[in-house]
């Protein structure tokens, strides 16, 4: 059985609306997704680490549409780890992984890996919206689409619009 | 560089004291470290399980003798990454990260995993208590001696009693 590493943010919380409100309220300013085309969050939005280092910050995101039915789907045939790059942020370990038995019950605690840096995990498989993680991953990747990756082409990363399109690739 | 995997509990977190205590408050018996030989922690305390669930219990656990030192020395010769089977306990998640950050401040949060399954991680070298752990990881072990592996004999892995030991082992 094939292992996949599938990213949290921007994967399956859809962390940007979260971002745009509070960015908003704090500034005023009402950014659009092609305001922060090619950025990082951290670049994209100045108080993004203030945000995500608080306490709360990640237990109700939204989840990303399609992505229960898909990750269920894909459940009974790949062996699936989610895993986030969480300890930069030690505050949002646990209300990671309540969100996780949330949302994707099928998704055991057996199956789910927060660390530092991705490159020590071995898997087949990568789905992740963050080109860094992507490049050094030496299996099949799935870039889905996110500000920060929009511009990049022609790399070996299948791109991924949805988790529809994510099901065509690996469900055909 | 060689990437070692260090375990958390009952390797750098003395937690056997913790449990003694424990035991004693809630049952009035004093068990010594002879009584729970060969038994994994759940089955040596009965209400294990719920001290480990509580928030806190992780914080403030003693540091392993030796521990610090010779940690730092290593991890200047090693790619260090300190790994625990956290996940099956949402609540220790954001208690083991502080206390890492608190006692080996020259750990990065780079150098974290906390994960389900230990498997799924590439190294070069395990130090660990659990034979569960160490019976599948296909590079060097280094056993450190705990009661659940102390009947252990005649198995491929180094045995540790000591940090002392696990530096003369490392760097010798």
């Amino acid at each position: 059985m094939k292992r996949i590493l599938v990213d949290m943010d921007g994967v399956l919380a859809d962390i940007f609306p979260r971002f745009f409100e509070l960015h908003e309220k704090e500034t005023g300013q009402r950014l659009q997704m092609r305001d922060i085309e090619g950025l990082v969050e951290a670049d994209a939005f100045p108080n993004q680490r203030k945000w995500v280092s608080a306490p709360g910050f990640f237990r109700d995101l939204p989840v990303m549409q399609g992505s229960h039915e898909a990750l269920k789907k894909l459940n009974d045939k790949f062996h699936i780890i989610v895993v986030s790059l969480a300890t930069e942020f030690p505050n949002s370990l646990t209300d990671k992984q309540l969100w996780i038995h949330e949302h994707f019950p099928f998704i055991t605690w057996q199956q789910i890996v927060f660390c530092g840096n991705k490159n020590i995990l071995q898997a087949d498989i990568m789905i992740d919206d963050h080109p860094k993680n992507l490049d050094i991953f030496p299996g099949e990747t799935i870039m889905f689409t996110q500000p920060v990756n929009i511009h990049i082409s022609n790399s070996r990363h299948r791109r991924a619009d949805s988790w529809a399109e994510i099901e065509k690739i690996l469900l055909p």
